[in-house]
């Protein structure tokens, strides 16, 4: 932390947040210029509170400058993570290709969809079976019952699967059959399930909020961390801004940074970014070409009909097409699917 | 939903468009100007995707005209809710005001801000005992030790009792000890939470998510309306913008909003709004000044201290000062507390 | 400016990095913690561009810590800046209150508006002359002609006249007209205009920019203040946000915020903030409770006729009525208009 | 315009609403459902302000449904607009490449710059001679002497010249010495600049405003085409939104979008969205996969001396590696540099 003081300061003011400063654990670095005077205050403490120094008498700013995540930081771990799923290890050179409907309809949906995954060379199948929905009057999933069929199709053509997650008392049930348990948007801080999923030895996606920052991210990829499984990796899926075309703004620069910042694979969703099937292929060939380890596509075969988010489903024919663009581009940042 | 086609649609193109809207189970009604043919579409399909629409060739835009919401809507219920809590009716000409702790911390500091809060004429005690915090590192409540303490506080001083719940399975464990069940921020669209809440015969104030629209917390209130619960009442809590001199924006405005579209009552919080206490004050006088139905304020006897959000916390004797300028702006809008 | 090393800086980075701190014209103070090197980089600099440090090898973060204003700082200047007109005192405890149409439309319009103005005891008449509008087809404004008559109605009634200037060019033109310019959203940051009116002698009202920051929106008046044009007071008019229920969203806690920065005095614009007539007055309510030094509103004779912004423009009779509301609010806050 | 009815509507209001839609011109079309009616308005009016309905007794909603750009709209003009310069044609399969510094510093560096430029095929060549700057202590620009030696410089190398205009009495003069005039994103909405560059017979390069949307930035547009100038393409450079590990959010699914919506190219700039020249390479790699009809990007021989925006600029053999990066992926889409 470093304490800025206001130039009208008097030094009884000074002195006393000093005092309070070290109270809080802090050693303290005092710096004088001509008319500021500079406290660095040394310690271990990433979630210190620093608007409880800012709003003391005499004080200009107070100003965080350790990042609050530790575990997810390329400083304590320089090289990249790696999640070897077996078929495909995610975070490696190997692109990650994910692809699959939005929700579990039936069996007949979810056999077709896995084939056509499978024909993509994508090695994980998505699907939910348990779905968040805005609306209570909407579709919320098949359940239990889409988990079993999901595991079959899957099984069938040689894919993992990657499912939603919605409530920290689901752990047991859906790792009886899923490789994957997906974190979805609105539960990136949702800290009991993150806690749960802590515990597990099964790899976990975290997708980014709808509004959180990259940092907010990383602190919720942190609780994963926290709580003993490294098997973790990212999914930014757009943000909320003011612009109103498109579903959501997709962040893609997240993903330079995010690399630049922690050392856990990230992942795009152009299907949920975009919100529209003909936006898709554009912005999937633009995560690949900005660096992403992966990308997942919400397919359908008939999406006029699909339960939930059909608009932004691509028809598998499309979708085979694109997965060869996604190749060459792969092939030009000196990587592969 | 209104269907507006593109000048160059074929006759081919708008002939599918309208099999495929009657397919979906709404009446047409068709009107042709000179440049643009437009649909109206009308049934009782308030959630019906219009991205599905929008997706077809020929069309130029596809527009939703229905509220999604129902029961929360006034025009299902033009008379506003009012919530009987014995000492307090909230949604009345009475406004509610509600003090105390961001968390419960111990016995001694529960019983000191209930006195406080008593001595406001305030008659509801807030304090969390389960905390949802960005780090894994931070306090995490006190859990139900602190729902006990606090509830012996409340009661020796007549208060009710509102406090945080974070996960659903919670439900019977808070309700033993709360008057009132608070869903945060973090939580607005955690819908296992709300399913379970809908069911309780306890009141709900559920605070706005950090980026929701007012339609998004509409439709968070409509699945604990669905559900069964009738008493709910909304926070104002702050939305997320560019702006950083500010923990988050309070969003005023989305008072006289909410009082327009829905019959629910709807309260502030400007402590969270802000993030620091020489702002409470202003804000305070704002959220009454706007109309709303009662406020919600952080208190602390000793925030340098404090486990978590003390620098937002204001100290009790300009609380107390606080509630006497609220009492005369309560009165000018023809209220009071 | 605050440098963070990386854990991972060699000594070789850290010299270099000083080397560069000092080359640019600071001094440095250097603290060592057991994981953190910290440097303290003292100069006067307020605009040196933090990135140039941020980019270098083995450096965490550089934080700048001194305000990029300074004569719009209330380090510089700590008692608040009054603008006397005469007639009323912008800054002072008499609160400033505006009001008249959008745009001057035709002489019998604003010759009633003038009247109703005068009548609420507002002392400053507004109305655009020049319009700014994001459509080339949109009605642009009546130009000089506009000034003539309003300049006329004012002094029929012993008003002051406020309006917008959108080109730099115009300065002497609108001067011999108006007693105050206007500097609108989105002309907050036209520096050509803004160093224009830097020169001039009357007062310069600044609205925040339509995505500005409060830093960014004081960094424009500090333009004027650089300039040597003292009279400058700003106006809130509402940020953009994902947020539609409202046109803007109406960001009140920007008013003691600035109030705590700067010494310059800040009114707020409801009609423009909320768009809709009837959130005017909860909203004007809301200004004037949160300490705002006064506050601008449309009205019009015939709103339904306005040739812009007829929407959010108020009725004569329901803005009277409201003017009351406001003389309330603002005795309890120990203040007056 | 759709306008729909509360259920609550008397036959009164529909009357009288009815009576004044019509007034304003509109025909009428009327559907009645169970619970709801409908008006379709149909009429040529693409600016109307529809909350001059929304306000109306009876009123629950009114919805715009025509563009209100036109001359911009793909509606309009169905095929691509291709701006010829001779050596590169903007908005046809050859895509455009522009670098440069952000600022011409001295002769020195714009015949360094212009070198690298040409070397790496670029026709293009970018540098500002009067800057925008949020500071008034900033530089702002070499002025006249710097278009002069520019000029020079891209003479020598037989390069087209693009600039910043920030004035719109300065278009005589960088007519003089520019090829392409840019409007910087603090300008999208300075309408006289706009109105003057809209009768010049120079191309004009129209960058996002920092909070526009898409809608927005084609209303800009129109103005342009309005005074006659069909020499129009379009710039995104980012966003602003609440992220901060990036200087603007660089929002490449607007794209896709300006594709769909209206004929003129749009090329992209991921110097500016970015902010840091290590984030360049990625984003401007996702701009060319994304579909953009060209790049620009700022270079610079001596970043670390550069009077503005050093840190986003690239080295120049940084830059031509990226070159031949791009032309690879170009080639996937089918286009190329």
């Amino acid at each position: 932390m470093v304490v800025v003081f206001k130039q009208s300061a008097t030094d009884e003011q000074i002195t006393s947040v000093i005092g309070k400063i070290e109270h809080y654990g802090f050693r303290i670095h005092k710096s004088v210029g001509e008319r500021k005077i500079l406290i660095g205050a040394i310690g271990d403490s990433p979630n210190f509170d620093v608007r409880k120094i800012k709003v003391l008498d005499g004080v200009a700013d107070a100003i965080k400058i350790t990042e609050p995540y530790k575990l997810a930081s390329r400083c304590l771990k320089s090289s990249n993570t790696v999640i070897d799923l077996g078929t495909v290890k995610i975070g490696s050179d190997q692109l990650v290709l994910i692809s699959g409907p939005c929700s579990i309809e039936n069996e007949d949906q979810i056999y077709r969809l896995a084939e056509v995954t499978a024909q993509s060379g994508a090695k994980i199948l998505r699907g939910g079976a348990f779905k968040p929905r805005s609306s209570p009057y909407s579709f919320q999933g098949m359940g239990k019952k889409g988990l079993e069929i999901m595991r079959k199709a899957a099984d069938k053509f040689g894919l993992k699967i990657i499912t939603e997650i919605i409530q920290h008392d689901h752990v047991d049930l859906v790792y009886e059959y899923a490789d994957i348990f997906q974190v979805g948007a609105r539960n990136m801080q949702n800290f009991p399930l993150l806690k749960e999923l802590g515990k597990t030895d099964k790899p976990v996606m975290l997708k980014r909020g709808i509004s959180a920052t990259v940092e907010e991210w990383l602190m919720s990829a942190e609780y994963l961390l926290a709580g003993g499984n490294e098997k973790v990796f990212l999914c930014e899926r757009g943000i909320r801004t003011y612009e109103r075309f498109t579903r959501h703004t997709f962040d893609l620069s997240s993903i330079p940074v995010i690399q630049e910042k922690s050392h856990l694979p990230v992942i795009a969703d152009p299907s949920h970014a975009s919100g529209y099937r003909h936006l898709v292929p554009p912005m999937a060939r633009a995560a690949i070409a900005a660096g992403a380890d992966g990308i997942m596509i919400e397919i359908h075969n008939n999406p006029e009909e699909a339960l939930s988010d059909g608009p932004q489903a691509m028809f598998p024919e499309n979708f085979l097409k694109l997965v060869e663009e996604l190749k060459a581009i792969a092939e030009i940042t000196g990587r592969s699917f």
